[in-house]
């Protein structure tokens, strides 16, 4: 009976006594951070002294080249870059003029979705139909439809709090907009901008084809150029737009994620990740996305460094290339997991949703590792991390997956986000410093916890 | 035992319909303000159309006008003014320009504090002492301060979470800096600005005289300014600052707090506020300081007169006078409330953080109010409220609580706060109008369940 009571009392003072280091150690994380931080610098130079980044640009090998220096100059015990051939697409220039039925001609901001094909120089000059949802569009004879340029103004619902859920239901319009449109003879699609921001701003991102259907150009609008076309058309039905759009698809590139390796002292075949994207869309400068989840990651490795911390398990740091167009370096990097037998790949933390002020993490895969990282949580609150409830890990580490790794995603506010994504207005002066630092410090001390205690 | 069971059974059922009908309610609440509300576009013309609004100003009037005639429009069942002397205080020109040793000149972005004495016409020219803290200063001799302009450069701690802390930590410089330097005979007083963005705006804010003590010029430096002032002095101490400040004491003004009430059906003479305040620094557009507040109070009835919420208890919106330099309106109402002994304050919630995301609710008073304050938390955090552990009212509301009404305050994200906070960049622009209606829609949803429930 004694002996238990020993034994118990043991264990409360064991757990407790590693609380209150886990606690200690978290503080200075996070005090080293908002002193100390690099992120705001690194992000800095990434934004404004490199060209935008979009897969297979200049671009984005200069950032390729200066993450990887500066990785090797924090210290790093290896950085290396993976190679992967990515989709090199440009946008070209890109113009839009409305042109009333009595001649009166005014320009619409766009911006080319991507991955679209261009139109011919003289570009495309139709009438407009606009169409309020895939429902609405469904119930339209061809003969409405055909020879027009389709204009589906489904905008980003303000009611679902989380702005994510409103992008989710809205992007479909992006990614099928054209299949749908072109399947009724549509010449173009125009689509809302993703954003619940009133602008001139229009939003960009990915689009699909099928081999099987015509490839139309397609196209954002901004909201200001939204409501500028709803107004006249509603006057004006038989109003045209030109849509001038020199877009061009060239061969497969060679690129590369940038990856460096923290070894763990202890088990270091246990693999805990950290990362980001780090091509952008090439109207913007990529600030929040994901410029902002790039330096954050690297500021782990730095924080560990500089504080000494030598980890249990191997801390690695991946910037991952492509997740806009293609994916290939998620890919490629589940690939290389997946063959290397000698390595377990126990979580892996993408910051991908913008630099804004941390709420939590959202945990997916095995349930009892998701449990283990909820578990974290009181250990965190104190520094705002209060949401954990979001299953969510990160479109370049979800395809780890499979390999049975908690994929996790540090969950920012998402407010603000969806106002800059992909858009020429996601600029470094978008970026709060502090905001940024405390990002980074969370995915820190998250990485730190695994790094301890793994599964 | 059976009917034991079914009370049991009634109970639980009849909760969880309560708990249903406060969410079904709640949602209703949450769309309704993200999709109809009017406070964005009344701040843009409380910020844009009105003059800086500082207690005593035309500014102020115009602004007491305003919200009067718009709590009239949205159909309040009365509106009324409750009259308050204001102090009168205004900045006039201000100047300060840095003088090196061998002649050269550059000027320094400086905010006079408010209620500051001023100097005169050809200002005050005399050698800087800079000083980290009033430790520091105890040990200096008079003889070192004596003629001299002391600069307190006392940073705002970065490695506290919350900015609030931080502020609350640095402020007594702004508060008692004059005081203390002027007892060992400094001629003025420079403070570093309580802010933690690296830019060229100074941030004002009120300080304190007494009588015993000469009364010195006071001033805040712009971080630019403080690091432009420090590089110098390192250099090349024996240069001299001049301060021109025009500022001056006028007689006490008539004000008003402007006062909405929307009647409780079934218990009217207990009374729900919820409130901000009217007055801002006369430097900036006080859209986040609080104008953000005051047009997120007026929201709170607008949204339920438009869903047609008939409250149980009176909800009363009241747009404070004179906070930032006098607290005079916050008094008055308290002295009103002790009066009327035919109304009962049963609690009083302020928005006085900013217009930014909301994160949660503090609350001070009676422990079992409090605590059922905290208990509404499963209700909210849906709507990322969750941080509810601060005990915290308002500046306005706290001389309230010796009545026993519980004191309320939203929490929004912190970490920007100070960026803008008492300076000229306190704009409209740096409001998100979805942050802002977030906070109206808490604080509406709060005011719904206590309207609903009482205490």
């Amino acid at each position: 009976m004694k002996l238990q009571l020993l034994i118990v009392l043991f264990l409360i003072t064991g757990t407790s006594r590693a609380q209150d280091q886990d606690s200690v150690m978290i503080k200075k994380i996070f005090d080293h951070t908002l002193t100390q931080a690099s992120a705001y610098e690194w992000l800095r130079h990434l934004c404004l002294s490199i060209p935008p980044r979009l897969s297979g640009s200049e671009g984005a090998q200069q950032a390729v080249e200066y993450t990887y220096n500066e990785l090797n100059k924090i210290g790093a015990d290896s950085v290396w870059l993976q190679s992967v051939m990515v989709p090199h697409w440009e946008r070209g220039h890109e113009k839009a003029i409305l042109q009333t039925s009595n001649g009166s001609q005014q320009p619409l901001t766009i911006t080319t979705l991507g991955g679209s094909v261009g139109t011919s120089e003289e570009g495309i000059t139709a009438n407009v139909i606009q169409v309020n949802s895939f429902e609405e569009f469904e119930k339209l004879p061809a003969s409405s439809v055909k020879g027009k340029i389709v204009f589906f103004n489904y905008p980003m619902n303000p009611t679902f709090y989380n702005t994510f859920q409103a992008y989710g239901d809205a992007v479909k319009y992006r990614w099928r907009g054209a299949m749908v449109a072109a399947q009724k003879g549509a010449v173009a699609v125009m689509v809302r901008s993703m954003t619940q921001s009133n602008d001139d701003h229009a939003h960009t991102g990915s689009m699909g084809y099928v081999d099987s259907i015509t490839k139309i150009p397609a196209c954002a609008l901004s909201l200001t150029a939204v409501e500028t076309l709803r107004t006249i058309l509603r006057k004006d039905p038989s109003l045209k737009v030109t849509l001038i759009m020199g877009c061009k698809l060239f061969p497969d590139a060679q690129s590369y994620n940038v990856i460096a390796d923290l070894r763990g002292s202890e088990k270091p075949e246990e693999i805990i990740i950290a990362g980001g994207h780090l091509d952008a869309w090439d109207n913007g400068q990529g600030a929040h996305d994901d410029g902002a989840g790039c330096v954050q990651s690297m500021q782990v490795l730095k924080t560990f460094i500089e504080l000494g911390i030598k980890p249990k398990r191997t801390i690695r740091i991946i910037l991952f290339m492509n997740e806009e167009n293609g994916l290939r370096g998620g890919k490629a990097y589940a690939e290389y997991a997946e063959m290397n037998d000698n390595e377990k790949h126990i979580a892996a933390i993408e910051s991908d949703a913008g630099g804004f002020s941390p709420r939590g993490f959202g945990a997916d895969g095995p349930a009892d590792k998701v449990e283990k990282i909820k578990s974290y949580q009181p250990k965190l609150e104190a520094f705002g991390l209060h949401d954990w409830e979001k299953n969510w890990g990160g479109a370049d580490i979800n395809p780890l997956k499979p390999l049975g790794t908690v994929v996790v995603g540090l969950v920012p506010d998402s407010q603000r986000y969806f106002d800059y994504h992909h858009a020429s207005s996601d600029t470094f002066d978008k970026i709060n410093k502090r905001e940024l630092e405390l990002g980074a410090a969370s995915i820190s001390s998250l990485v730190y916890l695994l790094a301890e205690y793994g599964f």
